[in-house]
């Protein structure tokens, strides 16, 4: 049924037929489920950074609370990375609800997509253990930064010149998309210079500053933006359907 | 198919047209099989936290066994947890069997509902290590307590006004699984407050019986309640197919 | 689509409504999805017992291979795992088949039946390191007998008086998987009962024969049984199409 | 839906019926999204072998610096795994695409495979630990070889006289996926052969050679071969909408 429904659409919708030259036998749902499955991955591995402290460090109630408050950066870190794959899985959607066939560079560049998604439990551990270390919040924004930036180039090579998407899909959704998904990078890659900028005001550090950024990102994406408005927009015509998707 | 059926549940119920200002890429099928693949993997990683000793601690079978009997507030822990996880998967598809559309809003919930469920392994191995630690009991009952509160602010902004369910979705359906969903929550305060009690009667203390009252969480929700009825009353009617679901 | 299938199914084959009593919104379709998740993550997590040197342990290419052959336990108790849950799953699948729906009881004892199989890489660990203390065999042997025996009470609940069945499911189908399915855990009984045999040929003692009973498992499951020919000889009738899936 | 199609294309396709001796319950597309699971988590679960120093370790951003840098291997052989990993998903898609029904054999191939994908994150591990001896070098491609070959053997099996697959299946279409895929098998195993020839020139061992020729690999399943123009050129034919698959 599912074979079918692809078929049809390729059909009405008038694929670029150049593009077919390199057609794969993984079509975009199998793509967007095994995605689905590497995001929710990543993000539950996220957990095992938080560290239980040995029991014989531990001697009492105080000493436990101690232990757990200090370690604040760590459940910073694991809800900051936690949101931020979510956010890559809802934008990973956007873009695949488009996307209506396959080739071998889409293939890739997902795949080297979803290597820097699963890189994400690493620079989160080493910024939960160094959070005062400029090293790991560097690495930290620039593994989110990376991994934007590649999701934002495989979206280019999926709608440049419609090579896999829908000959009717309206450019402005395209940027409009664009646009938001490319904050993230952006403050990040701000959030970077910051924490390079050597001051201290009133015990506040650039790499602080940095973190305070990098907590922005999460807030700006839960914001409803321009995308939503045209998913409402569509929803009573005929494309409408997709919008409930 | 799937989308002409969705498509086909929204013009039928008449869903608040209002409500579709926010309205995104993801549909309520994917959301729930994204959340079924973090309940799976948090559930399976709960293991991790039961420990195997070292070789060089042991050197008798008595050995061996002494150190297994005595993890057993791990075991404990990995139970309680593995079946309050299983418990949220249900009650997570109880809600989404309503749903007929997803906005942003929604989304967010969902990814905050996730993010205390992938949390639970940490307060479980904190339970097993420190059991007669009231701070990691506490803690740990939190987290729950947390998750399902959040989890019924979900089924709230999903179900007020008929937000994103249909419109003829008996109200008393949502009343009692609230109530049912609500009890856990309510015994895990319960038992926080309990533990906090001074009290000492042959040996049992506070975080004694607050654990106890962890373990009739699971009790509770293993016998059928309301909801049940109103599955089984349903299924007969038009209405009869979901209750097969 | 699927739902109208299901709902078809349940009327043709009249299940016995009695047992629609406590029937929950989570379908056989779901429950045999969420399992299939367990599945493959319980597997996949086995190889984190094989244990890397630490440098500081090795100084030379002979070392290194000293140390990967000395720990074949771990190879083997991995091994022997894989293969085990690979089984489970297969037979979930078998039992699945033939589920037309779910209710309270199905779901909670399929959720204890997953709490074993998830706690199987926490035996599998101990085997690998103690794999010439009973204890540790044992208690591997004891985990998988359990689950086998849980899985076999799952198929009893829904297929006793074709409870969740097909009505003309024939018995003899039941009978045939039943008996295979408990070959494993009898395996794991007898090889439990000879590990506590006090005796040593030649430097065999009953630890070492019933390792070798466990691996006997597998083997016989891997040769074709009787459920296989049932397949085989349905496939060209009316329920043929079954034999395919 | 799906069990009507897969029902219909059993009959159209006139699949060898001796070979349906030993069909099993669970059908082609249930061991595709089992393995995409495993796959998935798999791929996931390499990061975990990339360390984190612990902070008692570190006293300065340089020598934070210098363990990010000296684990170079270990970045190395997590993005080789997950590049690799990522292509047997792929293949494995290319090859149940075809795939018509399954049998016990095809199952208990597949499962010996996953045996072999679950098992990379440990010699994965090794390597990073240990990428200057000969001997993990040699495990990392032997794993990936062996895995190859028993992929290359499932593939035989099943289509072998057209036993699994379609009867109007192309050889050629075989042949093809054949030789791209023994590609990787073929350059491991040469790699290995190579990390023995004892020489040294301007620095360079044969272990680094084998190593550079494991990081050719997934360059050269990067570049697109002849699959990919059958494909391509299969597309505005009837069996066409496969291609989009």
């Amino acid at each position: 049924m599912e074979e079918l429904k692809t078929r049809a659409d390729v059909k009405d919708t008038g694929v670029n037929e150049q593009s077919s030259a390199h057609l794969v036998s993984v079509g975009p749902d199998r793509i967007k489920a095994f995605s689905d499955g590497v995001f929710a991955i990543a993000l539950t591995l996220l957990i095992l950074q938080v560290k239980v402290p040995s029991p014989s460090q531990i001697s009492s109630e105080a000493e436990l609370q101690n232990f757990l408050l200090q370690q604040w950066p760590a459940y910073l870190s694991y809800a900051l990375s936690v949101v931020i794959i979510g956010h890559f899985w809802v934008a990973h959607h956007g873009l695949f609800h488009y996307i209506r066939r396959a080739n071998r560079m889409l293939l890739w560049l997902n795949i080297l997509f979803l290597l820097c998604v699963t890189f994400i439990p690493f620079p989160a551990a080493l910024m939960s253990e160094f959070s005062n270390y400029r090293t790991s919040v560097v690495i930290y924004g620039a593994t989110l930064a990376v991994a934007g930036l590649l999701f934002d180039l495989m979206r280019w090579y999926a709608t440049y010149q419609h090579r896999l998407v829908d000959k009717d899909l309206h450019p402005q959704v395209i940027r409009t998309a664009r646009r938001r998904n490319l904050t993230g990078p952006l403050i990040y890659l701000l959030g970077i210079i910051v924490s390079f900028i050597p001051f201290n005001i009133s015990g506040i550090s650039g790499i602080q500053v940095c973190l305070a950024l990098y907590v922005l990102v999460p807030v700006i994406y839960f914001l409803p933006g321009r995308t939503d408005s045209y998913w409402a927009g569509k929803l009573p015509t005929k494309k409408g359907r997709d919008g409930a998707n």
